[in-house]
């Protein structure tokens, strides 16, 4: 196994190297690759990489449908931010405000019948594992936006409702990637099925994570404003959890929730979260989740060194913020 | 061979089948569930399962890939009515217009997939082919439709760029439905290239007509006002022409074209277009893609029936208004 740094760079490197039709179709193909030149961590492709390695030492073979995961995960981002009307992704202006919102509608279309293709780059033998695997992760990602859509004009939301919509909207796309690299990689299976549920749960925990640290994170190690969630009145696992505890620190938040934007209710929100206990709670929450990724992947055949990888990534994702 | 209303039927019926979660997910899917129902020829569909009967009589075994590529047309229908900003279509509110905007985004996102997962419903042999027919026609689709929001902001379209246009934004799924079907009954590669050929030029001419119909046609029969395209000010056969004919008619046309919309511009375009005989010219051109979609079927293995049953489809899209 190489480093999950090595597998990323991996994908960096190909994903610099995607040629798009230029002359006068660029106003179709140079948002996608404004889109993809984004940076970030290549948490998915790195994964579909690392998982064809570890069950069959062939990052190489899984190079473009680690692409294609990446590319839908960036068209996802174009229409989320058409339809949250973001005007900044990592510091950067979205597609929608640099050229239109007609723009990211249609060139996020053109990127998933793009990240289709890229991902069907596989064996015939396993074309249509990969193709179902790829086409159904989509949905659960769909469904997952259109509750998390639907969550903004409810007053309060279940616990389970919320770890359902994670499980969906982040949740499934990590465990297609993993589940894809296994079959690129020979995996059986069960070890596939295995693979999705590891990157489910890892989903959840890093979700988890990045609520915590989106309100008690270090803004430049963040990459973005500390507080964002709390100014948006965003269901985060922290006010989800923390409401349905109830009792005076859950009246306290609903008013504290309804203080106008700004560094005087991040602050107010922040001390009922920390009155609460609520950063070892979420901290417990997403640590318990980890668990049941490693889970997954002791379930599973691979070697001890794999295991390990894993184990590694987990951490790098998880307590990335110590 | 069946005539072609008892395949539209059966395409009809096989839609109308057609089964979505309920429930929390009712959000995302009863907007798909809408989309579908919105009736119209059902041409895309019928030319899959016309196409599949005639070269190995299985119309049944194309009933979902044939859905697929209706889904996939409805899903464009979605996204364009949000960058048209149309509020209604066939005479209904659009998706768009009786939820939102986010709602027509996402369950449009939701349809694309669908429609790739209905589409791949063939036997593995021939996966691969339909996969990479169905996602080569949904870029030309993109590209067509990026091309004709760039017209937009045109002054003056060259006549081939048009027509360019067009062979993508409608022939291309035409020719990709064609394709498709093709592949299902077990045409030869040469055989399913012929197809995919009459396809874009059946569309080609289907598009020259509804663009006659928009301004000379019966309201009643066209199904909706005569005159659309000239009060928008769209870039239609009849204009493109028009204009590149050149001498004062052109001029007197681009003066026309610079009224306020209402009927006294619709009575000024029309009048100029009479007058420079654009009805014959129109209907001359769409006659000789009718011929060319026409002579790729002549080069296929298919039979005398077979040619029979296209020649009647041509007539009753191209010659409709008669």
């Amino acid at each position: 196994m190489k480093r999950v740094s090595e597998y990323s760079a991996l994908a960096e490197a190909e994903i610099r190297a995607l040629d798009f039709p230029k002359g006068k179709l660029d106003a179709l193909y140079a948002p996608i690759a404004y889109g993809m030149q984004a940076g970030g961590k290549r948490l998915r492709p790195t994964l579909v990489l690392m998982t064809a390695d570890a069950f069959g030492k062939c990052p190489d073979k899984a190079l473009r449908p680690a692409v294609g995961i990446e590319m839908f995960h960036n068209f996802t981002l174009l229409h989320d931010d058409v339809m949250d009307k973001s005007d900044l992704r990592r510091g950067r202006p979205t597609v929608h405000s640099k050229w239109d919102a007609n723009t990211a509608i249609l060139s996020g279309d053109t990127m998933l019948t793009l990240a289709t293709k890229l991902v069907s780059d596989v064996d015939d033998s396993i074309l249509r594992q990969v193709l179902d695997t790829f086409n159904n992760q989509a949905l659960r990602v769909y469904e997952g936006q259109r509750l998390d859509m639907d969550f903004e004009n409810q007053d309060e939301v279940a616990l389970d409702d919320y770890i359902e919509m994670i499980k969906a909207k982040t949740g499934a796309l990590l465990g297609g990637a993993a589940k894809i690299g296994a079959l690129i990689g020979g995996a059986s299976k069960e070890d596939a099925d295995r693979m999705y549920e590891f990157g489910v749960m890892l989903g959840v925990a890093f979700q988890i994570e990045d609520d915590y640290l989106d309100t008690f994170g270090n803004a430049d190690t963040f990459g973005k404003p500390i507080g964002g969630d709390i100014n948006n009145n965003k269901k985060t696992f922290l006010m989800v959890k923390a409401i349905a505890s109830g009792g005076a620190n859950a009246e306290a938040l609903k008013a504290a929730l309804k203080l106008p934007a700004g560094p005087t209710k991040i602050k107010a929100v922040t001390r009922i979260y920390e009155t609460m206990g609520m950063p070892a709670v979420s901290k417990a929450e997403a640590a318990a989740y980890s668990s049941k990724a490693l889970a997954a992947i002791k379930k599973t055949s691979l070697s001890d060194d794999a295991r390990e990888a894993y184990r590694k990534l987990i951490e790098k994702l998880v307590g990335r913020s110590k």
